[in-house]
Formats: structure tokens, sequence, C-alpha cells
């Protein structure tokens, strides 16, 4: 750690001594730099009432020690102009985290250039569970990355489906990147270590508070192209995370499901006041994606012969029984149509193998 | 039916001789009259193609006998001027309906004064027609009137929750108003024009084809403030009815479902290109109603005491352990504030019976 710059390691001490977050931390930062940044929380007389609140972590600060723990686990830590750092941080302005503790394999940055948010609630459906998972497997072998929280229901799908399908999925945690919040979640964190990433703002072996998920949130919205809601109640984290999106001028998508589902109903609020209905990931793509480059196919809609008929000659046409069989002029009368228009109408039909002339008259082939 | 007028009788025959929505004699009727266009119509020389459709089903038209029909079921003939035409009819200009055939308890015009039509595929899924009936249902209790089409599925349902609730119902059909098509809902039928209308453009006896069902379609949409689709597949004819509602600048409204149902692909790809979602009458009658006066209630969002806290009060209510009590100093380290704020927010906490202080220090009261 010899090489430890002093704006690193006054990053260190930001990231163990300040709460994610923090505007009035975040513009300082902006103005002086990290190192001066920690002098000043360090200084009773500049800002005592930030001073007070800084002073018994500033006092037990370890940067070394918690260098030590994240390369323990094989992690690391970024800051921004570092090649892993990712850029579209910077629109959070002053809260913009001012250090990310990351471990897994893959790259922040590049996973997060195409990437989406698949968030929702922790009570989840097997209905949303079912449709979390396939969307991400989909967005995955699109060579998208899914980015989401870790917790239990929806993100959990998300990140099962992404590692299903082979591809790179993203936990922001509000815990640090080495503590398995929830512990059940301890074997899904170590395949996203594996093949995707842990990211935090906080410390290795920081617990996660409540308030720290919800700070935690502008992070997933920051780092995705966009972000979708696969099923919410009313009162939900992921519509905070959703919310966060729109201010980022982030596409919002919701998932629709039934309308008697309490776990749907926070997202069909949303899809009223504007959030895109989406249904697979190809339309997540469309709207997520580059301009006239990931359009996603209309619903395939099958088109029937008798599609491809004309007006009158499907009037004809239903005007042919199953059974007995009519002439041209009952049929002619049946249908509305002059006996001239039946009889060409008749013969075309006949040559397209709708209708045929049986013993008693005309009658539809089956 | 001596004082029978020309142009009523002229309109009953125009009735049963040429097809519902004929763009051409409806340009003849509103520049001519009903008598004109039959005189019009009757002449081989005046447009030999148009008379030749109409030739044969003038030479039988018993104006006469069909109003007999009508009149045998306790039904009338309606036409435009008289008290219970639709005005809004009017909407369709030249496809508008030269007169409509009416059996039933309720008056058509004051029942389509607050309308709507519920309308949905024939093959519905449970969920579907619950979601269907509860609707019609919620409606009815409010004084709307649910205009279907009578088929089997949405329709059936949106007519039996409109008249379980002891509200009016309007059946649009393609067939003659004494005719049973679907068969099955004979008693259905009964229903409605005991305490509905049944109506129909086609007299009494007609039965219906394929083309007439598309046709008669418009009549829902126009006779209605708005329309609800409730569930659809891609091809449906509930989709029909609402693209001529949108023509007709009536609101198309429609109702989620699970995105794995194909039974609301066709819902869901018209919510994505601008249809308004809808998950209950409240809201339907909001999107159709008078501006300001038909508001929906927004969905209930129970506040929790945690929720009136301010951010500070929480991160320390957040650091409060439920089981050995902590110090102010811990506490305050933990939540990141100063040991000062930590005192006086703990005071607040304790006040509200959120914390309380124990042996071991400060812990949550449960």
């Amino acid at each position: 750690m010899g090489s430890l710059s002093e704006d690193r390691r006054a990053r260190v001490i930001l990231s163990s001594v300040a709460e994610p977050g923090d505007r009035r931390i975040g513009r300082l930062l902006a103005e002086h730099g990290a190192v001066a940044t920690v002098e000043l929380l360090s200084s009773a007389n500049f800002d005592p009432a930030l001073h007070a609140r800084c002073a018994a972590r500033l006092a037990s600060a370890d940067p070394e020690a918690d260098l030590g723990r994240v390369d323990a686990v094989g992690g690391r830590f970024v800051i921004p102009g570092d090649l892993e750092w990712p850029s579209q941080l910077g629109d959070l302005g002053d809260a913009a985290p001012w250090a990310l503790w990351i471990r897994g394999a893959a790259d922040l940055r590049m996973s997060a250039l195409r990437s989406v948010a698949v968030v929702g609630a922790r009570a989840a459906t097997s209905y949303g569970t079912h449709v979390a998972s396939s969307i991400a497997a989909d967005l995955a072998l699109s060579g998208w990355a899914v980015v989401s929280g870790g917790a239990f229901g929806i993100d959990a799908a998300a990140h099962h489906g992404a590692l299903a399908a082979g591809g790179v999925t993203v936990a922001v945690l509000a815990c640090g990147v080495d503590v398995a919040y929830p512990p059940r979640h301890d074997s899904l964190f170590e395949r996203i270590a594996a093949d995707g990433v842990l990211v935090s703002e906080v410390p290795p072996g920081a617990v996660p508070h409540r308030t720290r998920f919800l700070i935690r949130n502008r992070l997933i919205a920051a780092l995705t192209r966009g972000i979708v809601v696969v099923e919410a109640a009313l009162r939900s984290g992921a519509l905070a995370t959703a919310h966060d999106a729109a201010r980022l001028n982030r596409p919002v998508l919701g998932v629709p499901g039934p309308v008697t589902s309490a776990m749907s109903t926070g997202v069909h609020r949303e899809l009223r006041a504007g959030a895109l209905l989406v249904t697979n990931a190809a339309e997540v793509i469309e709207a997520v994606g580059e301009l006239g480059i990931d359009l996603a196919p209309e619903p395939y809609e099958s088109s029937t012969p008798r599609d491809r008929l004309d007006l009158l000659s499907r009037r004809v046409l239903d005007a042919v029984p199953t059974k007995r069989g009519l002439s041209v002029d009952s049929i002619a009368r049946a249908a509305g149509v002059a006996p001239a228009e039946a009889t060409t109408a008749l013969a075309l039909l006949e040559l397209g193998d709708f209708v045929r002339f049986g013993e008693s008259g005309w009658v539809l082939r089956r």
C-alpha cells in the first residue's frame, strides 16, 4: 500500500466516516478534493455540527485495514478516474458516490454500459419471480447486464435469471461487499462474485440500515440505462428506485400483472402515471437501447387465408352454408350483394379452395 | 300501422335490404331521405350495381311483417328524431344506422347517456370474466350502463355483472332482437330484455354473419362514452371495437393481466400504443366521466408512524438494537450523526414509544 495516493486514502476514510449520498460532503469534495474534505471534517472549527457527526468515526477510521479486508475477499476499491469507474454516476451530481467497493470477476464500467435494472417486491408472487427471471435471462442472452439490489423476491429472481443464462449481473448492496445480507443469499452473492459484480459504497464489514437501502437505490438507477419494475405493492422500495431513475431521465418500465394482485398495484399506478408497459425483454431493450437499432418485434399475428379476401368475397363466403348447398341467387341475397357479384366471388373462392359446388349447390369446403 | 309514416316505412325496408354501415346508402339517405333512397335502389337505371345488390331483397321486403315481429316480442322500431334515438350515433356520419330495432324495459337513449362499453375475448380466462363482471357491477352501482356485444366470455360476464348489481345493461346484437345468438345466451338475453335493452340494426329474424359482427362493433363504440377492453388476444374483435372507439374519439381503456396470458396480449399491445391502463371501475369512470366530477380515489396507501419521522430520527431509529441496549455514543456512531443529535432524537423517539432506555442502554420498543 506504499503507492496509495493521498486522494485514494482520503476517499477510503470518507467512505467509512460519512453516510453515502450526503450532498453537503459531496459539495465539499467537488470544491476542495478528498484530502481537504477529510481535513475539514476533522476540524472542530470549520463546521462544528458536521464535525460532531463524524468525529467518532474519524477517530477510529483505519483505511489500510479496510483496504486489507476488501483485498482478502479478492475485491478492489475504485474511485473516479479509475478505468473501472462508471462515469454515468456523475449524473448524481452532489449525491454521487465518492468511491466504490467492488468484488467480482466482471468489470463494473463495462457491465454497466449496457445494463438494465430489474427490481421489485421482496414479497413477490410466483408470477413475479417467473417473469423477472425470464426477462433477466433474455436480457442476458441479448448481451445486457442485469442490475438489482440482491434482496429476496424479484431482485433474487433477476440475478438468478441472468446467471442461469450465462450473463453478467450486478448486485448493488447496502452493506459491505464481504457481508451476506440477507444471510440466506450467501451462495447467490458468491455466484454473482464469480460471474458478475458486487458493488457497495460502504466499506467491507459495514452492515445495512433501512436508510442505507433507500440511499443505495439511487446507484441502481444511475448505473443503468433504464429500470424495469416487475412487481411492487403501493409501498415499495422498488418504486423509490423507479422515481430515482425518473429524476435521472432513465426510462421507467413496468411489467403489468393481474389487477387482483396487491403485488402489481404499485406497478399499475406507475403505468397509469406514465411509465411504459413492457411484457418481455425485447420491449425492454427497445425502450432502453439505441434508437432504431434495438427494435422489439411486433407481437406475432398470424394472418389467415380469409384475411386476404376483400370485403365482398368475405361477405359472400359468410353466406355459404356448411351443409345443404345454396344457389348463387340465395347466397347473393343472404350476403346482400348482386347475383353477378356473387358469381364472380364464388368462382374466386372455389379457386382458393374455400367453397365447392356440391349436389344441391354451393357449400363450404372443410 | 295506419299512422306509419312513409319515412318510417322506408327505413324498415332499408334495414332489411341493405347491409348496415353501407356508406354509399348512408350518403343517399342524407341527401335524398329514406323514401327517395328506397326508390333509387329500386330503379335499375340510377345505379345498376347497387340495384343488382338489393333487387332480390327489395322484391321480398315486407315492412309490416317485420314490424309485426318486433311487436310480437314487445319490441319497437326507432328512427332518428324519435325520443329514444341516441343522438351520439350521428358521430358515425355516413356509417350511422338508418334505424334501430330495440327490445327491453330500459330506454336506449337514457341508458346510453352514461354508458361504458365493456368488451373482450370470447375465450376469456376465469381472471378475465371475474374482472369484467366486477368492474361492470361497480359501474352499475355508480349509475353507469354497461354496453357489450352479448357474446360468450367477457361480454357475457359484463352483462351478468351489471344485472347482478341491479343495473342497466345494453346488448348490441348482430342478429335480430328476437334471435338468441349464441343460442345458449337465450336466458341471458331474456334477463337483459327485462332490465335493460337489446339493440340491433337488422330486422327481427335476421341471422348474424361474421362481417355483421364487425360492422356491429361501431355501434358499441358510438353509443358509449368510452370502452374498456378486459381481455383480448392479438386477433380479437374487441380490439376492432376499440379502434372504432378511438376513431370516434372515445377513450380506449384496457385492463392489464399476466404477461404470460395470451388473452392479455392484445390488451397489452393497446396499452403500449397509448390506451389508458385501468384497474377498477372508479378509474374507468374518472376516464370517461365529467372532468373534475368523477375522480377516482388514489390507491389507498397506509402511512406508518415511522413515515412521519424526519430523516435524522429515522437514521437514529435504524441504529437502535432490538435486544442488547447501546449507549448514545454507539448509536450516534452507527447512525453517522453527532452524539448531541442522537440524544435529541432518542428523547423524541422515546416520547413516540419507538424506543426505551433499558438496563444496558437504548433498545427498540416492541
